[in-house]
């Protein structure tokens, strides 16, 4: 199953090595005319998020737009597009062609399908998130016109230098925070907004944690410190509630300025946030905050022991320019699922 | 949406104080002789975890078959059933009718509905995951034919009985484990193992964090600690690994002796298990292990502040006999809800 | 798989002779009233036509409502309803257990599912489709408050009282017409307004075939015939465009007064409707109209020829009192089907 | 929705005058090397049959497969490939920018989207039907390592060369047969094999008539007349069954001698084949017959009157060579329609 949501659906194909990455996006609205300089700043942030260094900015992967538009507008029919893949190298692989990189999806795809497309990691590389960016720009751009943002960060992250120099890499945490979500998207019981949000989340190569609001803390507090006070918006100006809000641990998990903006649609809202704004599945017009936990790349250019298809026990040592830590184009990845399940959520809601 | 899975399939219906809770399963093998005994005591877990005193226990909720058996034998078609809600006491709840409890789905609910069942929390009640119980008990014996099994455990939980005497409440964390899961099951990019593992949890009431593996932890590792080294169970005895596994912080995460033994579908295994069990989305053959963090349930005995209907201010009790911690009776639930998707993930892998 | 719809579902359940048949309605909007007597004459008109004497009314059959309502009003959780089997006699249907009737679905079932409920044709039983006239009545309140209805009627069936003293049974045909869906409904390509129709239609049982407007006749039509000709309305008035479809074979195939109203939402219709109101898969404003043709009922009185489970060939006779005709009831069935449909397709429009 | 089928999912995108047609299938299998001569020859079958001639063959499309395949084989994931639009030349359809062509998509996209691509048809041209031919032809290569076999022919059309010396077009019945599928495929009640069939071949442009079997004649036949007798196929041989055959009235809906083997899966089967192979839904081990029909197709040389989209009547004249009769290409596309529903089906019944 290669497509991720309900009306707002994205499949995707591709393999790292194949002739193309891409994807087709179906239920997106009619008559929006594309944003196609925001989609390449959004490829762009994924690609040069790559290097330390701001000065080797390359331009971004090229995208060909094969259908459903007309003159740059959306015809409301399904949306297909691809980027090619050029410069591949796949000799670089041969030499692991018949091994199982340790924490890679190398056996795993092997057990599934019976082969692999050994070059480059095939259809687990990370090349394949690539049109989750595309699909992910379009949502951003159809959520600002109701006034929906989203914005992902990295919040905690090993030493990518110190381990460069080791030939290890590192893992992290990227937070997430959606603003101007009105209050009432969400479907209770099994597409809870919490449970489609951490579906599409785990989608992204190297995840292994997903929390929403205050998350795995909540595990150990009590009900009287967990619970969120509802309060009126009117009652409570901004000042007030920023004061209130001093005291609190954490500053980044609190009510946004924007969401208690009087003109919001609903007067009431929590004095704190430790839902992260979704409570029985539904959001309830509080900044939407969660965190996804990245483990290491497992790609390290240490030698490691592992075994071949034959059984057989041998070391192998990766070679190429590998990323240090996943994290920094990570975000705008976590950014753009974040965008396509609310839109989705929202479409659903109406 | 009320339905879990994609071949086997679960629907529920029902509302803590209506007629009924129940359940229709859907994709269920014919010719299965269902096990009601071990049904029943799945759903007495659930009811007398309730009770941190073994002696209280009480029969369990009557589940009445209303279709797809014949002679308690499954057809195959659709396995509808119900439990009559009994002993509701609607007037309990009038206090709170016009009232927002926080933390809890009231407000929201009613944002997106425009109108709520305010008798004891309605669709949004932990009562609603009874059929869940239900439908779990039944991928478990049909999981059990072919080698797999679930379990799962309280691993972390607060003080319950000091926060009793406080009128308070806590949450934790439920580790769950399955073992016995070939190599080779789950699906790429959007439907891995992982994410639907997620998805599922995060339908439980009161779950804000979930985690694969090692899970939030490794995003503090370095990739040459976070990589699980591939191994030829042949060429290491069972003892070896053990003795191997001895020098490992956490014993719980490590591969289980069954999924080790020589029978197993594949000889090649991880050392370690960081991953959880599955990489790339696909399962690796090792012990699939995650884990789910609860927040104290919402429902203090304390004096609590929120806002009503009007947007008025006003201060709430709420009255009745809560339950302190949700955790033990969430046990069974999370095995259950492991077992369907783990079941169904068997079923799309054939 | 159970389920019908994508936003507006029903999910059914129940096998003739076992405890009960029903239904979960997901994707029902919340606040609505529902009209519990409309209902219920819809399962009476299901059950009188049964009989070809009027006289011989009983009551319907009794719903229960279990879940989705609050004093009658929707919540917009699941709502699920059943109906008890009573007077069950399966001892009536021993003597048939081991043979397959002939055109019945003993045979499939049991090669599908190994087993088959032999009890009453089990889950083929036509008494499966009572939850389709519940969901059905429900839609068309629904529809109503958007000007839309339905109506159907049998417009071809064989002779009835003569088959019956022959032992025998007939078969006919079913026109249904929608009035009053805006232009613009239906998705292109595959979930066609038309084939989505058609699906729903072939879960009856008995239908053998389905067409929408001129349908079979077309394909000896000439494009000159065929095409319907645009018009303005407000050109034409009613009484023209009355005059001009009087020289035209089949009065029934028109534009209906009511579609052609210069309230109605665009001004443009069609002057013929040879295309039964779909055009490219999606609705153009003129009435739907399809046609959908049943089989005689396959158990007759008469002595037939068959197989048992050993392979011999054996006669069989089919006792007890059987309708000689399924038209009468199935008019409400392909209305509720309708109803269902065109409410799904409105709300996937929106 | 662009996307066909529940496991072998084929999702299409493109318009007839865009960048590019294609589509994405996702639940191919892995390890098929995929016959690309075969594909191109059912691609050349549509083509060809656009021209009454054999001798103005052409080079069929040229297919890009873009992902899913490693060296020609399968790997499980995602298989996407298109068809670049040459020569295309949207100022052709200039002139009709503004109007409605009659029994066309025009008015009815417009309505939906409010806009449409109006070169040559966008998405609602016969163009978009070419992915189907692709997957299909998979779908049979599938199919046939399993002794299933699909055959469609014209069956009924009218006076073509006649109607092309006369500005006109015509319709026809295109007639399907599959061979080979074991008894036992298809779901009950919403997914029968009969409604998915119908589904599908009303997702190509221009049908409005679907029945199986003897459809809509058996809505004047008696119950003893339209009843299949079950027989043994060891009893009977296959020269005896021949000869009770030769009474019936129609040869072209008996068994067909293939089903009729001895070495076929189940020793029961029918002596007509009156039900067209499914009997509740599901197949019963004889043929799977179908018919479909087809409208002429709209673009007829004559002068017609129609509105523009300020409403305003006007007559216009559809220029360019448009094929007299969608049927001799219809073929193939009935064909790969019904290859992808009977794999899917096969798929769902494992």
């Amino acid at each position: 199953m290669n497509t991720l949501g309900h009306i707002f659906r994205l499949t995707t194909f591709g393999e790292s090595h194949g002739a193309a990455i891409g994807g087709v996006i179906d239920g997106c609205p009619s008559q929006l005319k594309l944003d196609f300089d925001f989609i390449e700043s959004e490829l762009l942030r994924r690609k040069t998020a790559q290097s330390p260094t701001a000065s080797q900015r390359k331009e971004p992967d090229h995208v060909e737009w094969l259908s459903g538009l007309l003159e740059g507008v959306t015809l409301g029919t399904s949306i297909a597009f691809m980027v090619r893949n050029e410069d591949c190298k796949p000799e670089d692989y041969e030499a692991l062609k018949d091994v199982y990189r340790p924490s890679h999806a190398d056996f795993t795809y092997e057990q599934k399908y019976g082969l692999r497309d050994w070059r480059g990691g095939g259809r687990a590389s990370a090349r394949t998130t690539l049109p989750i960016v595309v699909a992910g720009a379009i949502a951003k751009q159809l959520l600002k016109g109701q006034g929906i943002q989203v914005f992902a960060e990295v919040t905690a992250m090993g030493d990518a230098e110190q381990a460069r120099k080791e030939g290890d890499t590192v893992g992290g945490v990227v937070e997430c925070r959606i603003t101007g979500v009105p209050a009432g998207w969400g479907e209770p019981m099994f597409c809870k907004f919490s449970a489609e949000l951490a579906h599409a989340m785990f989608s992204l190569p190297a995840v292994k944690g997903f929390e929403v609001g205050d998350g795995f803390a909540m595990a150990g507090m009590k009900g009287s410190e967990a619970n969120d006070t509802f309060i009126n918006k009117m009652d409570a100006g901004l000042r007030d509630i920023n004061k209130m809000d001093a005291g609190l641990r954490d500053a980044r998990r609190e009510t946004s300025p924007e969401s208690r903006s009087p003109e919001s649609r609903v007067k009431i809202t929590t004095l704190t946030n430790h839902s992260g704004g979704i409570q029985g599945g539904i959001s309830n017009g509080n900044d939407i905050v969660f965190r996804v936990a990245f483990k290491p790349i497992p790609s390290i250019a240490q030698p490691q022991q592992t075994v071949n298809r034959a059984g057989e026990t041998c070391q192998i040592t990766i070679e190429g320019r590998h990323d240090v830590c996943a994290l920094p184009r990570a975000v705008v990845l976590v950014e753009a699922l974040a965008a396509m399940v609310t839109l989705d959520m929202g479409m659903r809601a109406k």
